[in-house]
């Protein structure tokens, strides 16, 4: 059998996680990166059949008026994250990937976000436009690279929040109110994820945006026998908390409160300093605690935005929690990480597993996939390493 | 069927560890105290059918001139850990306790801890007077009570480093030794465990020091169709690494370095700032790193006496790791907890859990206990939430 | 000389500091306080002639139905800030203090203070009517016990912020507003003010609140021959900022930003979850870098309101700056300590140094007291080593 | 008035802390080095007549194989402390430094450092032999390059512990003994020291080693009219201790415990790591605050070779401190940051205020460097701020 190319779809394609997502992979190819921060690349499943890395084509959509080599050297220079020889020997490879990369939509983003959008990004077109454009856009790079199949992934920046019950619950009844602007709810992240699993693509929200969460995409994404996942990638403070809230929990040890402070300043800081986007993100950030304490302890998370600090997130957290007889004990953390790096990987991976399930046939939500996100789509459990004990377990069964 | 009493037989029996249990015994029984801190009273193990508070009796081995009141009294007022009025208000059972608790054994237990025993402590007997003598104490306190049966529970401080493949390997070669001081390596914290065994007691091991690990005693135990375990209580920042190292594993996140700085004013901590008794802590402390990662980073381990601290172990840890692309990320905690609050509920869980070994046949080692270990005999895995796993599901498999 | 008794008059004389100070120095009568966290008691103030401890009575203004026994009591057993043996031993000596407090005045205080006043504080009274009031509380409390002078002070939490300039620039201006409630922009903190400073008394004001901090109550003080100071004890994180922010500046490392998280759970900590409350705080807390620094980083002052941590303000300060040749470094630092107890002496420690300027015939501001005040009226140094040689100049300079 | 030049003569010249001083003296010359982390920059020293730094000739003395730009750019790399593009743009000037250094002495500096010695290091000369020979150099320095004045600076690693009361008080006495190496407790240091002084050069020293701290060589300092001063470059956590220890003191806060554990991974570190040396370090490090505090709290000093780190000196300190009424209170702080970009700039600092000393015809110990030094030789006051003030005083005395 030859094995044909898989394409990768960026949303946001030439933000800070995307470049470092897309930095990584020219290196991967290359062979100039080790395994570090790869969950795919564990022995855990070097026999499961995921695909390798030369067989990744990437395109993408963008708002703003960027190059994708200016913004990786910016995550070198302006925040010393990535290490600038490094970009030096895979740059060649950006403007070929630049070239891939269309205008994207801000349809319903917010004013953060639509601040920042280039002036040819089209604003007046109707939602069933959009994904009209959106779609040659993807089937337009499916042609070109001769892709066998093609997973979008959204890496933009954090939408207002939506509510999503405000949606409707059927695809037969949501699908009319593309054509009327004034009672779509639905933001750019939806309708990016309409335009892939209507196509048959997979589709994977990396943002706490809506993106597919409504009952109405998912059943367009089982009417077309594809797959998607969502949302908010798990790669830091919340990290920590699905990892130590199990031991609080596992031992007994009540949480009376759950203090998170994350401070940053990429792109993704600046959009976040907008209250409206901050709420969702900040929902996504407080979620599982409750969810495996099973109580719900005072929590606060803040997420501000500090210039001086690029790419570096740092977050304090301070827990406050009794033990026996009540004495009250604390554990405080300090987790200083660049948030493109990690994230990045998890992209791939995601990327890597999800290929994996449309070999397989599966269609509709990824649940074993809960490990890479911070509010995993119709999944309770929300500890870490159960989650990951999920995700080896998918993937050995049939290997 | 009538039930009738189990023993609790505490080595260190008016130490801090041992104060806080039986204060928090007294409590349970009383229903003065919370279920926070005890593992087996989580809902997982409610089923189960483990004995219930008010069914133990305690007693134990003591070599300081000290007692049960005023050691509760000291972690209440000069360490601020325990709530002097809940001492108060069980304090009335302390003088019966404090009668049957009997001077115990400093058979090489090292100058650090020899240099604290009153002088009424026994110093020239051999190691088989000594057993004969533990025993009798053993022997006398299951009668006078009416005991089913006796679980003896190490909980003094640390000894110097036995390295255990000193001993004989089988119990047939080791038990002539006994008379022989001079080719006997064995330290008091293995004398309580054979005296223990012997005798068909369970006997389980929460320090460091050698205990019953050795595989003599281990076929003492099987001999003797009881069961054992150990070692070194998992509290604090060991807790810590087995729950943070499987989360860098299982992320693929290389750590480069681990570094763990412990500060303590407690007994335990003046015992250890003796050299070669915390050679045997750090070892216990450094240990799981390597298994649960799978390589061997940089580690540090130390632990200081600091005298205003009492009670309060104060562990900072600094992580030092890359993620994706090589760049150097950094996990720094601080865990501030009382040590004696932390270790209590562990060995009154543990007692439980045991006792269920015992009604269900269970000889030997008891590797479904390795959530409560640093160094768990016989066990491999050492990341916290699997060994939880395991004690699960052995606690309900019959029930 | 045959010396009479100082008052001290206690603005919210039932809170935590107004209660922690109280027990202080009712421990300090009786010898049962050491000097620890008492500037005043220093070496470098012994022979400057202090008033000795057992010259003040206390009495003061409250607006909440409480006592001070129950206050001071929640502070040991909520808190486990105080000793609650000390209060045991000092508690005869409330009741009488407790008749010593009247009802204070919630003109202007914000809702938040409001909503926690008693039903029998009055809500209608015009400015003039509420000072008129205030003032035969106090000159009631003089003549009771034969003071040679009052020192008020107030402890009350923080108002709503008032737009100094709102206020006219003379006390000739500004009397006759105090008839027209519409007109006149001054909340309670400085009718009590007024009413203190037109009987001759000294006042301060531990509170970021407006206080006398116009120029037409400094004109007051000065044609009564009276003194005043304020505003807003520096405890804690404040304190921090004034003696590491010097360092930054005379080592040439730049502060690119500097960002404070501070979370606690007293009654202040309530009041200031109510944003017009907290940017009085905030501001207070932020002020000094710019000014110490000299250029204005990036700074950010959170306080929010951790029911669980009672009276133990935590702050973690996040410091990022350059060094040589523009590498960003980081400083970072985690306080932890109890804010009455923090605050308590300092508020004793001003009211000495007040009687010695009112003995030393000084009048108007007091700006020697500068180190004592996140926001020293007056004063332009903000860095604490500096502002303390100021003190300890002044204090020495007749003796 | 023609100004020649000033030679700089580095004893350690191709370490990190040297190699980042004429990276950083060469960025400055050419306008690429901001003025960040220099005090000499400061705009209180603008006027008191510092020379430029266009004036500074660079030599010195080394002992092992290494070239200055291959150690520059391993902290460019291996470190992410330099800019590497930094380095690119003034490494044209390091073949001209480079030739310019000389063979040291190892004489008396313990194995870790002889371990690390060039072959060619001359290993059996006399003491005299060693400072004729060093002498040579320096003379040969100044003569080539038409020197005013030579500044001798130590930056070579830590030295094992001399007892200075070993050495004679005389330089009578000890002249001698420069034949007698049996005799002769000086290490290499001193050698050096003697040599810049004996020639009328002046001395600093900025480890913790012997160098000029003994009465025979201050004798010959002034008997040579010529000046120097020490010891050890106080550039993290030693900084911080001497500006919060003050605030300690000043507020009567009782300190009862200071552990500060110091972790980092440069060649510095790596000679710490041997305990002789280690023992020099920790002493300078913990001696400061005692003089502060005015009484002894129990304090703990680590420093461990952490190879990860690099030159990023990673600093926990826990400072366990009563306040009012006696409750324990907790200030915890992490310094990161890169250990010699913060003493570089320190060193190129005193070398402008010694040639000031100079030219203002100070002769013996410059005490108004003590905020540079842990260890100011002569100096009683430790607090930073405070010395800091000594240094502004002195330098605008005659301006």
């Amino acid at each position: 059998m030859t094995t044909s190319n898989i394409g990768i779809w960026l949303v946001g394609a030439r933000g800070g996680v995307a470049a470092t997502a897309i930095t990584g992979l020219c290196a991967l190819k290359d062979g100039l990166a080790p395994d570090a921060g790869l969950v795919s690349q564990l022995p855990a499943f070097r026999d499961v059949g995921l695909p390798d890395w030369d067989r990744f084509v990437v395109g993408g959509h963008e708002i703003r008026d960027v190059s994708l080599g200016d913004e990786a050297m910016r995550l070198a220079t302006e925040s010393r994250a990535i290490d600038p020889q490094l970009i030096e020997r895979v740059k060649d490879q950006f403007p070929a990937i630049d070239d891939r990369i269309r205008l994207g939509t801000i349809y319903k983003s917010g004013s953060a976000i639509s601040d920042l959008a280039s002036e040819a990004v089209v604003r007046d077109e109707s939602p069933r436009d959009a994904i009209r454009r959106l779609k040659e856009d993807m089937t337009g790079f499916a042609e070109s690279n001769g892709l066998e199949h093609v997973i979008v992934l959204n890496l933009a920046s954090t939408e207002p929040a939506v509510d999503p019950s405000l949606a409707p619950a059927s695809w037969a009844e949501l699908e009319p109110l593309l054509d009327r602007p004034q009672e779509c709810p639905l933001p750019a992240s939806s309708l990016y994820a309409i335009a892939a699993l209507d196509l048959g693509y997979s589709y994977l929200n990396f943002a706490p945006s809506l993106g597919s969460a409504t009952p109405a995409i998912d059943e367009l994404a089982r009417q077309r026998n594809t797959r998607h996942m969502g949302s908010d990638g798990k790669t830091g403070e919340t990290l920590m908390k699905s990892v130590l809230a199990p031991m609080f929990h596992d031992r007994n040890l009540k949480v009376m409160s759950w203090v998170g402070h994350n401070i940053f300043g990429n792109l993704d800081g600046r959009i976040l300093d907008d209250p409206v986007n901050k709420a969702t993100k900040v929902t996504s950030k407080d979620r599982l605690l409750a969810q495996i304490l099973e109580y719900r302890p005072q929590t606060l998370v803040s997420i501000e935005y500090i210039e001086s600090l690029g790419d570096w997130k740092t977050a304090w957290d301070h827990i406050h929690f009794t033990g026996f007889l009540g004495t009250p004990m604390t554990l405080q953390f300090t987790w200083q990480g660049c948030d493109s790096l990690l994230a990045a990987p998890l992209a791939l991976d995601m990327i890597r597993f999800t290929d994996l399930a449309r070999r397989r046939g599966h269609v509709g939500l990824m649940p074993f996939l809960a490990c890479f996100f911070k509010s995993p789509q119709g999944v309770e459990e929300q500890g870490y390493i159960r989650q990951f004990q999920a995700l080896e377990a998918w993937a050995n069964e049939d290997s």
